[in-house]
């Protein structure tokens, strides 16, 4: 069952009720971001003695050695449903990150989303060792120690399992944005580049695989092409300046950029490299892509330019507004293949476009904010969100991905969303294919 | 009491005891990342198979709605010290960041500094009021829904205050690098800049300084410039993609990038526009430059060009390391006055100098990461690091910085730090002041 029925209502004081006291003021900008009751009258000099504010002791400094979110942010969690488990088992299962609640572009390691296909292994990081094997010169058993002795990097990279928005394509499947496209978080991940740790191994000319397997109770196992390998993949330990959540692979998971997070292999204990793909057990039953004809594609990687728009969305609706306001649409947009260099929104189901700007950090597979500033008109609209990146990739219409991608395969679906905003302001998931 | 001393002993096996075993295998880099005892013989290939490594169900995939760190990093928390508070009051104190354990630029929430005047305020976000007034032409009670209504912004700045290591020219006050420098913390921030508030708002033309007032127990007040109000100055709501900490002013704070934290006001609940500073308790018996001659200097507020090694440090040695070893020494640079251009490293105390590398993002107001790659000797060293901004500030000696500063403040000391590293790799914190 989809949970997020469970999400509370706010308890927040509606803004209109609390205005009524000041609604005597006399109005003053007509259009903006301001309701015109919410001005000052000399009056309400006094609100700000709230009887308690500024009277009492608060905690003690140190009272948390280790920080967590303010009580009042408690429904501000990763959530799961069901259907999104084998069969209700929540080992092999999928934990979604509360997308409408985030700012910026980086998300807080506690609400990272959370996929294991047989629970979140415990590692001892004192009995970790990653070999590194197979075609090498000089085949390798190391330390967590000894891995951290390699120079690092830091670099900023969105994280995407490839299912995410799975079935969205057959018509709406869920009715918030945290279980549309909430497999997915955006982190500054720290570790070692692979071809760093080659170049002293010594890679053999007749390596053109690399396997990867981890140490769960899945042993997740998937095969990497060399050439990415030598690009940009990195062996990480830390993300967002601290070591890996057990949930992403304490201590030590792979990392490749912009590629389905499920390649990014979590509690990485063996790298062998080979002169053929291995066809693991999660690269030929799963994680291929089944085609109308029945065939499965396999060797595809790279997550496509994909975009949504975080606010409003069903979690964030605009009932509050009134006619006249301005209000900001917000959204996320990322690719695998590089940069986003724009992104589009429609306000008729993709009838008519206008360009959004960017905002703040556009790095390369990496989430980018786009933001529009609207004049909210009290009528129904079909919000939609389109981007394209550096490669030329654009992301398609519901009927553009089914011509490439068929009917059967639930990987790499990134044809743009619709939320439908109501005439009162509420927002619903619905789909317009064309 | 320094509780440095709490911190427990690793319990990680030696390097040196685990590789007796493959001590056999014959040598082969002779200089390089890694030790020759490093790589693999043929009958380890039997060391992977750790009897439980894929054999045991994980942890279901949401058993932690907000995630938590591995129990085996219960080491990396903030830390206090009596000698950083009021007379042992931990209402008014400082618990420090582990900048030792920390990758990247990005330092998670729970481990960001904190720095409370008169406790951690708890201040309910339905209740949350923004009053902004005095010298504008529309004055305002905004609640939290309205204020985030606001076009946002998302940067990443350090933060810090300004007595971090204020005593330390005296010369070495503690014996870690948390407490030597811990005292500040870099994050991504969201918000919205003061400007874009004030442009609708409408700013009186006589209206020269900015209060801004906290609702916790001190009810901290500072003066700002309306120079700096119009520059970069941001109310923040986000931190690293959620909510603001309680510790870091919950719901709202001041952001004033590069300046003082103290500026930047926790728990802002009032912003008071007048002709003349207010002269607050904390901007005249605190956060005042006391000089020799008894007088204090007020109103300056940007922190200097400033470094710190973070790998080697004292928790962070090189008792490990063998003759030949290539080993990265690591460390963070910030300014706020700009951008850092460059960070040198000395070896013998600043006798003589070479470039680092700065690596990953390099931003204006954020602490950048720098990088030299170092043959290690078994030779004592005096380890230091000297940063330069694009504004041409640079880092002092204890000696360059005394002649500036005087010896009675206890603020902006940013003087060039000294790690002493051993025969043995032991490191420990001593002070050259030339």
């Amino acid at each position: 069952m989809d949970k997020a029925s469970e999400i509370e209502k706010s308890t927040s004081v509606s803004r209109r009720d609390f205005f009524k006291k000041t609604a005597s003021v006399s109005a003053v900008a007509a259009t903006g971001i301001l309701a015109p009751s919410a001005l000052l009258a000399k009056d309400d000099e006094n609100i700000m003695h709230h009887p308690k504010w500024g009277t009492t002791l608060g905690e003690e400094c140190n009272y948390m050695p280790y920080g967590m979110p303010s009580k009042y942010e408690h429904n501000i969690v990763r959530r799961t449903s069901a259907l999104m488990s084998s069969a209700g088992d929540m080992h092999a299962a999928i934990s979604m990150t509360p997308l409408h609640a985030l700012s910026g572009i980086i998300v807080p390691n506690g609400l990272h989303f959370t996929r294991t296909h047989n629970g979140v292994a415990h590692v001892d990081p004192n009995k970790y060792r990653l070999m590194i094997h197979g075609l090498v010169e000089k085949p390798i058993v190391l330390t967590l120690e000894q891995l951290k002795r390699y120079p690092s990097e830091s670099r900023i990279h969105f994280m995407e399992c490839p299912s995410n928005s799975a079935a969205e394509w057959k018509g709406p499947q869920f009715g918030t944005l945290q279980f549309v496209k909430g497999m997915m978080s955006c982190s500054e991940w720290t570790g070692v580049r692979l071809k760093t740790i080659l170049d002293e191994l010594g890679l053999k000319p007749t390596a053109k695989w690399m396997l990867a397997e981890g140490s769960d109770g899945s042993e997740m196992s998937r095969t990497v092409p060399i050439e990415k390998v030598l690009d940009d993949a990195m062996i990480v330990w830390g993300q967002n300046g601290e070591a890996l959540r057990e949930e992403q692979g304490y201590p030590v998971r792979l990392m490749l950029p912009g590629w389905e997070a499920n390649l990014c292999v979590k509690w990485l204990k063996r790298l062998e490299f080979g002169d053929k793909p291995w066809y693991a057990k999660e690269e030929t039953s799963k994680y291929t892509a089944l085609t109308a004809s029945g065939k499965a594609i396999q060797h595809f990687y790279t997550l496509e330019t994909n975009s949504i728009i975080t606010s409003p969305c069903p979690e964030v609706p605009w009932t509050d507004l009134e006619k006249g306001d301005l209000v900001e649409i917000q959204g996320l947009a990322w690719s695998g293949y590089g940069t986003i260099k724009g992104v589009d929104i429609s306000f008729d189901g993709g009838k008519n476009w206008v360009p959004a700007n960017l905002k703040g950090l556009v790095l390369p597979k990496a989430w980018t904010r786009f933001s529009y500033m609207y004049k909210y008109e009290g009528k129904p609209l079909l919000l939609q969100s389109r981007s394209y990146d550096d490669s030329g990739d654009i992301q398609p219409t519901v009927n553009q991905e089914k011509a490439v991608v068929g009917v059967e395969g639930v990987y790499h679906r990134n044809a743009i969303c619709t939320w439908a905003v109501s005439d009162m302001g509420e927002v619903t998931n619905v789909q317009v294919r064309s």
